[in-house]
């Protein structure tokens, strides 16, 4: 079973934004043992979502984890994201796709916040 | 000179988003020692950047830091939230405020996404 990362992020208008989380997802790989790390953008960017989804199976992932990279529970991550994994799970229904807590759930965040101040 | 901390999110139509915010802030301030410690809106919700920091002002707070609560460097983080300090500033010239680096360049996100994996 090849695991994948999917780190979703909202997208932006300016390019630097989205390479931001291009620059982060690299950083992820070289953590992480998986091979198939990559990005997608719920929207203004690309790949979407169901276009990451798909070129991840495409290179072999049968289950994969989506990470929400949001602050908070909005819409996004409680209705879009998801919205697009079920079109992904329908396509490919022999592939696991499994979406973790939002960044912003984590109780290490009042960390990282305090960790910003001390720069 | 009385220190404060100023958390600036984006805003939400959804309450209970803007209530994440809220609980992120107390969880803050407890582990802080100035006393001086809220969170404002850039839009969407209220109190607005500018309600918020003359509040703390209000309060006695003499040193503001402005911590803007984002992923990525966008024109909220570049423009928005700068001209908004920029007001309080202007309305406040005795009050220093500093605008900390947004949360999202803290190099440490990426042990915050892989502790947000392994939950």
């Amino acid at each position: 079973m090849a695991e994948a990362l999917l780190l979703v992020a909202h997208g932006s208008r300016r390019e630097s934004s989205n390479d931001e989380i291009r620059v982060l997802t690299r950083q992820l790989a070289a953590r992480l043992e998986i091979g198939l790390v990559d990005c997608a953008f719920l929207e203004l960017a690309q790949p979407d979502i169901v276009s990451g989804g798909h070129d991840l199976v495409a290179r072999g992932a049968r289950n994969v984890t989506v990470l929400p990279y949001f602050l908070v529970a909005g819409r996004h991550v409680v209705t879009d994201v998801p919205a697009e994994i079920e079109r992904l799970r329908q396509a490919h229904p022999d592939v696991s796709f499994r979406i973790a807590d939002y960044l912003g759930s984590n109780d290490a965040m009042v960390d990282l916040i305090l960790a910003s101040l001390s720069k």
